[in-house]
């Protein structure tokens, strides 16, 4: 299994927040499980440890079979909308990585 | 549930990942698996997106019932050997942040 990992820093200030908040959840997460192949999702809210640094607000897992069908996924009109969507919101927020999860 | 997430940046060389990894499979997640409280875990190995930057190696993440019970599984020995083993190895490559999962 596969998983495309956003990584989303904090937004600059509390109205930034909140509108990067209300997005995410009310647009972008319906686009996002609309996408084909897409076998689970986790979202879980950032939150730093005692003396280290923390830049993160949020992070989301989506799992997909495999890179073929995580790329077959990404390029569906669906995979595409919420691509869109994401620059549309947060490009100046995310940070995108791909997870090979070990079994 | 909370989740303890380790991202491991990638070491500096091939001599030094090898290392990395030896250790990291053999030694310190079978500390981390011993921790008291621990209800799942899963690793990934990070790879890149075609065009953007990539500077992590591998990403863990360690499940918890809630704060109280990580904070309590820290204090344990088991706890406190596999933090004690992550700082001899790989202090200067992971960054540590707590995720709360949304249900």
């Amino acid at each position: 299994m596969v998983k495309l990992i956003a990584l989303y820093r904090k937004a600059e200030d509390a109205e930034a927040l909140a509108e990067f908040e209300k997005h995410y959840y009310e647009v972008h997460m319906p686009l996002v499980l609309k996408t084909p192949g897409l076998i689970k999702s986790e979202v879980a809210k950032i939150t730093g440890l005692p003396g280290m640094e923390n830049k993160y607000h949020l992070m989301a897992e989506m799992y997909y079979a495999d890179m073929d069908a995580f790329n077959a996924a990404m390029a569906t009109p669906e995979g595409r909308a919420a691509g869109k969507d994401l620059m549309g919101f947060a490009k100046q927020y995310v940070e995108m990585i791909i997870g090979e999860v070990k079994e």
